[in-house]
Formats: C-alpha cells, sequence, structure tokens
C-alpha cells in the first residue's frame, strides 16, 4: 500500500463517500488509489471551480464532507471562488491538493506555488504531510476539522511522494466536534427577553433553517408574536407548502434598513447581525436601528435547533397553532415570460423534496415569491456572491441526494463562469434540470450602476451587456452533452419543464426575455 | 472628478491602453470613468482567468502592461492561475482589484475576503488604496512597478470609496527601470569561457528569444561551436523562416538529461538552469550533468539582447555566417488527421508576422516540428503549467496586434477551463482561428500514469477520459458567437484552415482524432 492508497481508505474510513476531483500530473497515485478502494466514488469536472463548488452543494445536502483532489497552486486557485461561498455556508469540505515531491520543490519548475498561501484565505485547517507514513492520519484529522461543528474548510495538501512512497496504515475516524448544546440558564434567560421585549425577532441561520427549526421558531412566534427571519443568502432552508414560512431579509442596503426598522431586539440564531451586501455613498451598511439590542441564542457552532426547541417549549405552553405555509392552488403563470411566471410554473411541477440551486441573481427574487406555496423543497443560495456557484452546487446536491430531482436556476452571466458543470451533470447523468435565466445582461450591474451614483456612459452600458453576441445556451449544453431547448414564451417553458419534471437526467432550458 | 476618473487618467498617463473587465458593483465607479478616458479601451470577459490570460498575452506581445479590473477576492482568485502562469512568463501586468468601501469591510459581508491574501502568491507588488486623493499616484506607481525588467505583476487594490470619493489629480508616468546593461568586462569574461569550454551551451529567455537576439546567438554559435537553447515552455520565442533555429529542452525527466548529457558549461541568458517540470520516482529533477558548469551571462532583469550582441562581436571577428532555417517547401501534410499533419498544414498557410499562442499540451510537439520552416511567426508557450492559458493569450495577443494572424492551439481538455473566451473573441471580432485538437482525453495523463509508476484501473482510466459525454467544440463556439467547424480529415482540415487564414475575424476548427 502506497500513501495515497492510505489516504483514500483513511478518507473512507472517516466517511468520505465522494471525490470531485480535477486531477494532474502530481495526483496520479491518488488517481490510482480510487481504483482501489470502491466506497469513494470519484466524480470529474472540467475545471476546478466546478470541483469546489459541487463539494459546496454535496455537504449542504449530505450534511458531511465529500473530498476534492486538486493539481497544485493553480488548480487550488481555480477553485478558490466557490470555496469562499463554501466558507460563507460553513459547509465541510476537505481539499486534497497535490504538490510537488519534497525534492522538487527547490527547482522552483514552471507549476511551483506557494499552496499555503494560497489555501489560506478560504482554509479553517490547513496540513502538508511530511511522510506516506503519517497521511492517513492526515486525512482522518483533515475529516474532523471539516466536520467541527458547523462545518468548515480543510485543506490537505500532498507532496507527490507523500503519495507514491510505502505506507502501511489506515487511520480510523477521529471523533467529530458537532454541534455544541446550548445552556439551559441561557436559553431561560433568552426566554424571558423574548417575553418582555416589545418587536423582538429570530434571525435564523445553518440547521435551524431546516422544517425542525422552522416548526420550532414558528411556534416562538404563534405564542410571542416575533418574527422569524432568514438572511437573503441562506446556505439552505426548507420552505413549501406545509413548512412554517421565514421572512427574507432583503438585499438592498435601504430595504434592508426599513424591513427592519421597528426591531427594538434582535436575536441571533446560528446567525451574524444584519448588513448590506454592499457599500453606497450616503447609504448605511448597518441593518438594525441604533436602538435595537442584540442578543444570541446560539452562535453558529452550538446547537441551533435544539436550543429553538427547548425555547419554544418555554414559551408556547399555550399551544397556540403556530402558522404554515398554506396548501392553496398555484397560481396561474401569466402571459409573459420572465422570474415570476417561471416561478408560478416552477411551484406548479416542482417534485416533493427537490432540491433549488439558485444562482439567479435579480431573477431569483420572482421565482422565490411564486414558488412560495409550491411542494416542500429546500433552496440553496448564494452565499458568498461570488457568482458561477448555482451549476456546480446542483452537481453536489445531486451526487448527495440521487433521488431528489435538482432545479437549477441560473443566470446567464452566472452560468457562464462555470458552464463546464454542465458536462459532469451529463456524465454522470444527474438528475438535473437547469433553467437559465437569459436577459442578456449583468442585469444587478444596470441596477447598481444607477445605486451608486455612478452615470453610465456608452462604454460602461456596453460593459454589463452580454448581447453582443448573443449566447445560445441550449447550443453550448448540447454542445456539452446535455439534452436542451431554448424557450421564448411561457407556454412553451411550461411544456419542456413539466416534461423535464416528469423524466430523470440532466435538461437544460434557455428562458429568453 | 472622482478617485476612479484619476485612476483611469492616470493609468492612461502611464501608457495603459486596454483595461481587461469582469467588473462587479464595486467597481461601477472605474466602469464609468472609462467613459469618460478614450485612449482606455475596455474589454469584457465573461470570467476573470480569461480576464488575466489576456493580459498576460497582450504583454508578451505589446511588451507592455495592460491594466485588469476584477470583482472583490473571489473575482481575483478566478484570475489567479492565469496569474501564475503571467508571473513565470515576467508578464507585466496592472491589476485593479476593486474591494469594498474602507468602512464597509468590518462589517464581514459576504463578499468580504482578504484580497491582500489571494494577490500576495502572484504579485511583485501589492498596495491598497488609502484615499481618492492618492489612487492617481498608485496608478502611477502600479504601472511602473509592474514595468520593472523583465516585467511583473502590480496589484493595486481599491476600495469603492477610493473610487467614488472627489478626487483632484492625474498622476504622471514614473521613470520605468527597464534592463540593466551587462557589465563588458563580464561579457569578456563570457567570452573567454565560452572559448575555452569543450562543450557549452547557451539557454536564452525572455528578449533573447526574439529575432535580434537570435541572430546574435547565432553568430556566437557559428564562431564558437555552442548550442543555442530555449526552455520548454518560453514566453515568447521568434521563429520560423529566416530566424536563427534554437533547440528547445524537452520536456520528460530523462530526455532532458539525455539532451543536455555533454553539456560540460551552460550559460544563462536571462534563464535559470534547466529541471524537470515534475518529479518522478526515481528519476532527476535537476537537468545538468554533475559536472557541468552554470555562468550567468545576463539576469532576467538585464539586458539579454545588448549582452548577446556584444559577445557575438567579441566572438564572430571571423564573420562565418550564421545558420537560419532553411526557405524550403513545406512538406506534404499527410493522409491522418493528427498534430504532425495539423502542423504541417499550418505551415503551409500560416501568413507572416502571425502569433501562435499554444496551450495544445501533447498535440504541440508535432505541430513545432512540423511547423520549423513556417513563415516567421512568434510562438508563445504556456508558461506555468496551468492549464487554460491558450484562448486568452489569443485575445490578449490579437488586441496588442490587430494587424497580425493570432493561431490558438488548445487541447480540447485545456480549452475547457477558460472556453469563455471565445465570447470575447466574437465581441472583439479579433483575427483570431483557433484549432482544438478534440482527443477526447486528458492524453498527458494517461502518459504520466504510467511514468509515475501507477497502475491505472477502471476508473483512474475514466478520470483521463472526456469522451463520455464527447464535446461539440463547433457547436459550443456557435453558441459563444463564433463561427466554427468541425472536421475529422485532413483535407477538410487544410480547407477550413486555408479559409480561416484568407479572412478575417474569429474561428474555431475542431480536429476529431
Amino acid at each position: 500500500m502506497n500513501g495515497a492508497e492510505s489516504l483514500v481508505r483513511s478518507l473512507a474510513a472517516s466517511g468520505v463517500e465522494v471525490c470531485f476531483a480535477n486531477p494532474g500530473t502530481s495526483e496520479m497515485h491518488f488517481v490510482a488509489a480510487l481504483d482501489k478502494v470502491d466506497s469513494v466514488r470519484g466524480v470529474l469536472c472540467l475545471f476546478e471551480g466546478v470541483v469546489t463548488g459541487a463539494a459546496d452543494g454535496y455537504a449542504r445536502i449530505a450534511g458531511k464532507p465529500a473530498a476534492t483532489l486538486l493539481h497544485l497552486g493553480p488548480g487550488l486557485a481555480n477553485g478558490l471562488a466557490n470555496l469562499h461561498n463554501a466558507r460563507r455556508a460553513s459547509s465541510p469540505i476537505v481539499n486534497i491538493v497535490g504538490d510537488h515531491a519534497t525534492h522538487h520543490t527547490r527547482y522552483d519548475a514552471p507549476l511551483t506555488s506557494s499552496v499555503i498561501d494560497f489555501a489560506r484565505p478560504v482554509s479553517a485547517w490547513i496540513h502538508t504531510s511530511q511522510s506516506a507514513l503519517s497521511v492517513g492520519a492526515d486525512a482522518a484529522r483533515a475529516v474532523q476539522a471539516a466536520r467541527a461543528a458547523p462545518g468548515q474548510i480543510a485543506t490537505l495538501i500532498l507532496p507527490a511522494d507523500t503519495a507514491w512512497d510505502e505506507a502501511n496504515s489506515v487511520a480510523s475516524a477521529l471523533p467529530v466536534q458537532g454541534p455544541l448544546p446550548v445552556d439551559s440558564a441561557h436559553i431561560e434567560r433568552i426566554l424571558q427577553l423574548l417575553k418582555s421585549a416589545k418587536r423582538p425577532s429570530l434571525l435564523l441561520r445553518g440547521d435551524a433553517l431546516k422544517a425542525p427549526g422552522l416548526h420550532a421558531a414558528s411556534r416562538i412566534a404563534a405564542a410571542t408574536g416575533c418574527r422569524i427571519l432568514c438572511d437573503t443568502f441562506a446556505p439552505a432552508l426548507d420552505r413549501g407548502r406545509g413548512i412554517p414560512e421565514v421572512e427574507r431579509i432583503p438585499y438592498f442596503s435601504e430595504q434592508i434598513v426599513d424591513f427592519l426598522k421597528d426591531t427594538t431586539c434582535l436575536i441571533l440564531v446560528g446567525a451574524k447581525p444584519p448588513v448590506a451586501f454592499f457599500a453606497y455613498p450616503g447609504k448605511q451598511s448597518w441593518g438594525l436601528p441604533a436602538h435595537c439590542k442584540i442578543d444570541v441564542l446560539s452562535h453558529p457552532h452550538e446547537d441551533s435547533p435544539g436550543a429553538l426547541a427547548a425555547l419554544a417549549d418555554g414559551v408556547s405552553s399555550s399551544r397556540k397553532k403556530s402558522t404554515l405555509v398554506p396548501f392553496k392552488g398555484v397560481e396561474a403563470a401569466g402571459h409573459t415570460l420572465g422570474p415570476t411566471t417561471i416561478g408560478h410554473v416552477i411551484a406548479k411541477y416542482l417534485p416533493e423534496r427537490a432540491i433549488i440551486s439558485d444562482d439567479a441573481a435579480t431573477s431569483s427574487a420572482g421565482v422565490l415569491a411564486a414558488t412560495r406555496s409550491a411542494a416542500p423543497h429546500t433552496h440553496l443560495a448564494l452565499t458568498g456572491g461570488s457568482i458561477g456557484q448555482g451549476l456546480p452546487l446542483a452537481i453536489g446536491a445531486s451526487v448527495a441526494a440521487p433521488g431528489q430531482k435538482v432545479v437549477c436556476l441560473s443566470g446567464d452571466g452566472a452560468g457562464m463562469y462555470t458552464l463546464q458543470a454542465l458536462w459532469t451533470m451529463a456524465r454522470e447523468e444527474l438528475d438535473v434540470t437547469v433553467v437559465v435565466f437569459a436577459n442578456r445582461s449583468y442585469r444587478i450591474l444596470n441596477i447598481e450602476m444607477e445605486r451608486v451614483g455612478a452615470t453610465p456612459g456608452k462604454t460602461a452600458a456596453a460593459m454589463f451587456d452580454l448581447s453582443n453576441p448573443e449566447m445560445n445556451w441550449a447550443m453550448i449544453a448540447a454542445g456539452l452533452g446535455v439534452e436542451s431547448c431554448r424557450t421564448a414564451s411561457i407556454s412553451d417553458f411550461e411544456k419542456h419543464f413539466a416534461d423535464a419534471m416528469a423524466r430523470k437526467g440532466p435538461h437544460l432550458i434557455e428562458a429568453v426575455f
């Protein structure tokens, strides 16, 4: 057994089942080791941003880390933007980054770079393996680090000789530091605060946004009248019919301020205080009114669902009924093709337990509003603001939950960053339907240009315009092996979307509006 | 005038004429400023790896920096791999990276990251602007830093408020630290060394590989019998009919050792000692024989062409004629479509002063051999080993030299990393012909797997196989607005290549073999 095999077997022993990979020469032994360990599935991606985004999507759905396999510093570098998004989602990920053999580094060959420096801005844990004899133990430690609540990014740098030298051990899984319980006295204190506050709100993030946490939060709301909030971009949110609704904080600075203006007390449940996404001249970055008190029910690494349940038990002795999203008929789609009408179609056909990967930028709000009472589903948002997350995330979600339909909503601008993901969807025959909102522009930038007080002239306007030349997403998808179509009317869109929901496998629908 | 306008006008005053851009909200004022400064051309790219690769290609041909415009840490991160390649090419580049407004950073909004940490591994100079009042001066300094011989990467981080606050000045260009002259006594010493050494070689890099340096080197070779060498991957090499030929050091470790085995003395001309690209178990990383002496005619930041010319004057009083690549007829293409036959077709039709951007991996050697006596042209190689450089590089080269035909050779694996480049080629109507070598695999990895002594099983082999599904590059290119075709025979390829050479504008030819 060489170091690579020791590593892969140790990852498997620690519960890693998937490796999203874009390997190179220095990772050859790792790739060969994948052959010998059936329990780790290798998923080839043609660009590293797809690799890391897929690992993020996998983590959000599976609740545990996949491994990535990346080729030296530049390979890691290509994956950094989606690792930034994953870090903001507190997704557990184990990066395996191949590097030159230890004795080769001194020669400063063309691919030499400081891998550790590339890793630092996104990694909570970094280690360079010293020997094939310890690489198995390093792998177990990397998984442990990644799984530390609420989840974080662990990067293990693997010099080629630590992969090819002889090894002799497979490391067992190490204990995982799960979410810490919240002290009952602390919960009692928050309970009193909630009862005494005038207009309190709970801001939920992380596991609190799964159905059990939402049900508990809803009982608290019913008993105390407090608002239940979530961030504009939550890593994973259960929503739809029969699930208590949570109010999403809006995107723009002045909307946030208005939305929160009456809040006298904000209680954080695995969340941070709400702030504006960007600064704007003369506008406020801080979302809360000056007089608003902030308290913390649970930190991100603590057991938010448990704390919510205990809090709910404390407040809701009255057993007031909590409010769920009603089972009501889905609205007619309307006549014009656009985010809202597309949202109505999605709401009509979305199967239960579907997963929505949302990288639709300006088109997202319309879909979110329209799918409010769709069948219960999980919504994954762009957590770090680096567009190009949606398509890879859909891959990971689908690999984690092969029995669930994944719908990926992508802007045409956003999708272009990681379009290579389509090839992997085809290769792995993933049950993903991609909807591309083809508005032929970086639409958000047209809006932002005005908001920051800049005056766009002809050149500037051209910088947000994606219509010259027009992309043909249906053709691009077909070129990457994904069945695709192009629609310009809502009736046509409905026909194709209904069909995609009724069948398995990857589809792309380009909605031109 | 705001900070952004002060910045753009200062860049222009320092000779920056092009800005390759992928902007976001924090860069809106910079974009608006581009409207007001006609002398800086904004070129929109849909992914940051295209932005930075284009800036590299521009620098290699124009010999001066373009600016990039990147969106915060993740935007820079997406551009890092091609900045790694650019760093290895000693290409001057000025990165402008927008960041949050100074007062917004403390809120740790979703897109917040440590931009400076992302910049560090690839940048020789980094600075964060403090005020709109000094941003113009910062720009002038950034250009000065980028232009310091032999060329380097300067990264200027621009907080949004330093762009939108009021400014009042345009900075003048600062003096550029060009290549330092080599002392004549030192040249005399090398001259004696050359005369006394048994089997000396000159290893050239940088400006030494342009025609004047090659002519001087060729005179030295004629007079002394020394070999003239270049690295496997040279940033820019003039070659073809009428230009003295240089021996390219081969790629694989054992080939290098064999190639250099008789060298008793290696004289570096802007180059570093030759080493293996990767380490292999039991193989040598160091390329030279143990007994070989190393001396330096010129360091990378020194005037290599000048030193070569002086050396040539010293040795060649005999006026022996130097050897040029002969003007001979181009060989017939042969019957099977493949790198060599494609190379013969390229050699037949390549116009004078064409630029070849080569990211063709295993297909490159065949083309290089076949184009040995093509019309004089400049060859740009993958300098940092991070594939996905070729298409962006072609953009930059074409923007720098609009009157010259650019031919981009790309592997199908390599091209997939930055295929968004095709859209910019169409948008800017660049005179680029892309040849995709569609061998449907990471072919190099099949070779490397064997060489590193690993045994590929079924899973491993699948990790290098790009045939499931088959990509259709012709369709992808059409979807991105580029005229394209697919060829499976050499006669068909010849027809399409001849046609592309006869016309202007972007074309893509997918060669399936």
